[in-house]
């Protein structure tokens, strides 16, 4: 794919949740159609990509159909299974690259790959078995926490150490899967960039935001972040080193900790991140539009920020909110059309705008 | 209808269009579904929508399943035939209300009724007959223009009269069909105010925006509009009073002429419009969201401007400008989907973005 696709070319979009959901609009505003793959029925991007596969992932004959049927593809979630790579790759290109996916989905390997090119991680050590388990405790300290390798998100597969006793029921925690002891950052706060890079190199990203956590799901995102300038523009120039050292093709989520030695690079995304939701009214390009637009071939936009932005994610029962927030004129809301408002669901989030400061 | 909508209810559109489009994704970062009723297959809308009902709007069938599948029926177009709404609205709500369609869908009923709620309008006569054409002429005077009631869009279905001698062919160019001379109006610009209305009578209107138009079609729309500012107030009086007289749910697009004597109304569209486009980026909730808002039954949101816009429509070949558009900074590229860039048809827009002056 070197060319730039035309309007009214078809991107595939692998997963239907709200991120699917928020690319497909996206990509619409560009005149590009979309086909979402997803196994899950009344997905909340099929309400608004022109056709729904709904298959499973191992299902060969409706992944060569949804390959065979778009002219890009891209992703939503960075757990894709391989064999399903495999499969659409040989038929389409799919962006960002697999390099990206192999080192996102893996703990290991991203910790090894930012330090490679240079970047500070927490000390860690991979934990296959109870021996490894002692051994990385000795070594990484505690407190610390274990992450299984491949699938956590949103606080899952994880157990913290509050001590070297705690190692053996951590372990077990992880019930077999092989995971990374992680050593406690003594972090004051939590950062992120969305950065951007299109098929040509141009490399684009997004005024860092400021991150709250409750009960291991992400909270609010605050622009501007409450850290130096300094500390900002040095966490965008680490994003543009990964995005280089990467080939990166699209928009990339950097979470980093803030800490007296400066920062350290706690995960990273290949894909369009929850913290970068306030660019939807922040900005005149969001972070769904650039993605599309880099995995389209198209330049990147303009991401420069027109307005100070608290992100508030509505979670599960957080939707009983929703009345009295479409009546605050400060609010600009983003429903999924989710049905069921389950306990730590993500349903929707807000953008509470002020003027830039 | 008396409750707001909850989120994940379905809002029916007529029409499927761009504006019906851009009212769906509204519609979805709400968190409700759309359906589509359109005739035509591969509607700008329906790549957007959940569902699309391709049928024609004599399909009595259809319509009813339609009109059971949704919580409230919208449009996006004034020229609904009266027996599908007359069907519909024995199953449904529709928003707006009826006598918005029967007064904007003729010229006639328009300027009467702009006329009796004490609004200024350009001097008009109807003309069924070559009889009433010269009466009308004697009247009205010349330079005038001769427009059908009904039907006409875009400078289609209007002929203009120099003088006096171009009655007859004025006439003859009507076919037949009704119509209304209207009095030529010395104006120095075209304003419009996109105005909207929530089911409890709260009203809130766009900045007034300045058109300019090209080959009888909407070209550019300026905010702000270059009047003074008891102009614009001005303006947006007169857009309240037209949507509490006719006790309107929705947004209503108001063009008005400026002229030395004050403001004169051109028309009214009861719908999202052309010239409410720059909304999209330059205001937190666009004319679409306000729409759906006020269709819903959910309060009005804020629609204060943070930015100054130039909109410009992307007309036939102007797609050819597109992969110079997508790598200018400053602008944010609308595209609707549209398979054939015909002449004259309408294929996007763009909204030039600078910061509020």
């Amino acid at each position: 794919m070197t060319k730039p696709l035309p309007t009214g070319a078809t991107i595939g979009i692998l997963g239907g949740g709200q991120l699917g959901r928020m690319l497909s609009v996206a990509a619409s505003r560009l005149g590009f159609k979309t086909c979402v793959f997803e196994p899950g029925g009344d997905c909340p991007a099929s309400h608004v990509a022109n056709y729904h596969f709904q298959a499973s992932y191992d299902d060969t004959e409706a992944l060569r159909k949804f390959g065979e049927a778009v002219d890009v593809i891209t992703y939503e979630f960075e757990n894709i299974p391989t064999s399903a790579l495999d499969q659409l790759e040989a038929l389409c290109e799919v962006r960002p690259n697999r390099r990206a996916l192999t080192i996102s989905q893996d703990r290991m390997n991203e910790k090894a790959f930012l330090q490679e090119i240079g970047l500070n991680v927490a000390p860690f050590m991979a934990v296959d078995t109870l021996e490894d388990m002692h051994k990385a405790v000795a070594e990484v300290g505690a407190p610390s926490i274990l992450k299984t390798r491949t699938l956590g998100y949103d606080g899952k597969g994880q157990a913290r150490l509050r001590d070297a006793g705690d190692a053996d029921a951590a372990f077990a925690a992880m019930n077999g899967a092989s995971a990374v002891l992680e050593g406690f950052v003594d972090f004051s706060c939590e950062i992120s960039v969305i950065g951007a890079r299109a098929a040509d190199g141009q490399v684009a990203c997004f005024d860092p935001g400021e991150n709250v956590h409750r009960d291991g799901i992400l909270d609010t995102t605050t622009v501007p972040a409450s850290v130096p300038a300094a500390l900002r523009t040095d966490a965008v120039l680490m994003a543009g080193r990964i995005l280089n050292a990467l080939d990166y093709v699209g928009v990339l989520g950097v979470e980093l900790f803030v800490t007296p030695a400066g920062l350290i690079v706690n995960e990273i995304a290949p894909r369009v991140h929850n913290s970068g939701h306030w660019t939807q009214n922040g900005c005149v390009i969001d972070q769904f539009e650039q993605h599309i637009r880099a995995v389209a071939g198209w330049p990147l936009g303009d991401g420069s920020r027109h307005a100070d932005v608290v992100m508030e994610n509505l979670i599960g029962a957080d939707m009983d909110k929703v009345p009295e927030l479409s009546a605050d004129p400060a609010v600009a809301l983003h429903l999924y059309g989710k049905a069921d408002a389950k306990t730590g669901r993500k349903m929707g989030h807000i953008n509470r705008i002020s003027p830039k400061t």
